[in-house]
């Protein structure tokens, strides 16, 4: 994978430019364990023709005949189940839009994304290019989307990405890993029923929930924050504490853990993220460690600026008995090190939120292959 | 005025009634001390023609040459101030519509309301009837609203009402006060511009800071909360106690009692008031009490209900020197009694939230009598 200067212009870093930033907030969302029964009734008066098919974009995780009874499929719609093993692709994107266009006569009524980030972002930028010409990768960057996204729709079904909330899809393409960002790109709808995460694997429960509750010390120590941001990373905060550390039913974990993601989601509005996203980013592009994961490998080691955090984290970490995979660094050659350190230190925004406008004093290329070393 | 069965079909009531409520959220929202300046970039590109105007509605409190320039007026439009101190009624906004209509040869770009819960009422149901035929009255009710609204923005002065986030505009008709409950009626843009709220006097302030504070404390305890509802609730509760009785600067203050009001109309999605706005929407039909105070009047004697939280609100009245009126039933004959123990009992499912299906065991008209009297 090649480092790439463009990697800098993360959605996160170009959108605080503005200081008066225009939010565009989901304009629909239903909530509650069970839920997702009401999908039919909800895409029905969307629909645009018979011959317009919906096209559900699944996580094969519920590849079978149980789920598949339960989508409410009509006249010609399509369920693609597609693996969320790897990070969505620009690529993959314009094949899933030449296949859907290839196959139907009209365009579809509408997109439904049921799985993680990596679907619900699949999701939102398939329903951006069958409505826009070209290719996925023309469309990285900010508001290059000239028309409106098909309508779609977002059910997540494992919860901290925050992904159901946010303005941008994140995509691999061929030259640069950047996200589709516009405000066509935030879901029409959203489906928030908790029961889809009963069958979430334990570690990827956790990993998946510290990528939430990470970005909230991030975000809430940063110096970036307002009284917006504020509000939603704070309740989303408590809400990771309670699901992690308290004493709670299932039930109710499951319920909670997905309003922290959308409150995590929506605290992204005005605010940042900091050290343990600019390190994890390094790990992912030169290692294709998952984001979550890779989120808590770097936070573990960063109680010199999370102190508080760091606490909490290895609370949850002994409480749910996790053990996370060492000596990922061990066998680097200086030149991995160099392209990590490259890409954490190209995400300034991220510093600066973290550290203030004086970060370079503090972060050299050496101090950070140090903390590198420790993971 | 007459007493009306159909009041006990209030907006909180009817929507309770859909378990899974596929909720309309503000679909743009933009926050931040200052963010009034953005208002006419924000409008450019809503702009139909030079011909259809933005009909600006603002509360007269701000009627001063200051103000009038900072309203980013162009071509035709027009900003037209009006008294808050009555609520809004369904003749004054068939009123503006008529006004509206005969002025311009086309239909305006968009309605935006300034001003407190009234105002924001006001321009949500102007913004509907300018794009639907009829009279203001015939919409009064459940999704009777045929065709979408006028684009149409919010912007709240004062924080607490929640009209900023609700679906729903209450006017007082000929025959009832009702609102109108339409997925149309949500604004599309809502700008939270704390400097606003620097003018407020400090009764108002504190009655309609209360509205939010009391709203919360009957969506909490009550019986039909679920997670969604109570996060926003729980969020709204804590900034209310940062502002009201935590030692944080008038800055700090105004951005968190516009976060509170935000959140705790977003808690409504699945959630119901109580006892302090059953009884409140008594003395308010009957005497012409406004909400706010209203709310107040009721709850200081709540305690047997509500023990945490009236004791909140007595710290709360004491740490800003706040001085309710009193006996202000007590010169009331036994019809004016019966009226607002009709009004109150009517709104059942406030009850049923409150105290569960068995609340008329508790609540008798004798003891209601009994609690309206301390008043």
């Amino acid at each position: 994978m090649k480092l790439d200067s463009n990697l800098k212009n993360n959605s996160i870093t170009q959108d605080m430019k503005t200081q008066f930033r225009n939010f565009p907030m989901v304009p629909r969302v239903i909530f509650g364990s069970g839920c997702f029964s009401q999908l039919g009734d909800i895409l029905l008066p969307k629909r645009k023709s018979s011959e317009a098919p919906f096209i559900f974009l699944v996580d094969d995780f519920f590849e079978n005949e149980e789920f598949v009874s339960k989508v409410p499929t009509m006249f010609n719609d399509e369920i693609i189940f597609i693996s969320a093993d790897e990070e969505p692709k620009t690529a993959q994107v314009d094949a899933l839009v030449a296949q859907i266009r290839e196959k139907y006569s009209e365009l579809p009524s509408g997109v439904i994304g049921i799985g993680g980030g990596t679907l619900l972002d699949l999701a939102k930028a398939v329903s951006i290019l069958l409505n826009n010409k070209g290719l996925a990768k023309e469309y990285q960057g900010w508001d290059l989307v000239g028309k409106p996204a098909l309508y779609h729709v977002g059910v997540p079904t494992i919860s901290g990405t925050g992904a159901e909330v946010s303005r941008t899809t994140v995509l691999l393409g061929p030259e640069k890993k950047l996200g589709i960002n516009s405000d066509y790109t935030t879901f029409d709808q959203v489906l928030l029923d908790p029961d889809f995460t009963k069958t979430v694997p334990k570690d990827q429960w956790f990993y998946t929930g510290m990528d939430c509750f990470i970005h909230c010390v991030e975000s809430l120590t940063g110096t970036y924050l307002n009284a917006f941001s504020q509000s939603y990373g704070e309740k989303s905060m408590e809400l990771c504490k309670e699901v992690f550390l308290g004493d709670i039913s299932e039930s109710d974990s499951r319920d909670k853990l997905m309003m922290a993601s959308w409150h995590g989601g929506m605290s992204i509005a005005y605010s940042q993220v900091g050290i343990a996203h600019a390190m994890s980013y390094g790990l992912s592009y030169q290692l294709g460690i998952k984001h979550g994961i890779g989120n808590c490998l770097v936070f573990q080691y960063l109680e010199e600026f999370y102190p508080e955090g760091v606490a909490l984290f290895n609370q949850m970490m002994e409480k749910h008995d996790i053990q996370l995979p060492k000596g990922i660094c061990a066998n680097l050659t200086q030149d991995d090190f160099d392209i990590m350190i490259g890409v954490s230190l190209s995400l300034e925004p991220l510093w600066e939120n973290a550290l203030g406008k004086d970060w370079k004093e503090t972060i050299t290329p050496e101090k950070l292959q140090e903390m590198f070393q420790k993971i």
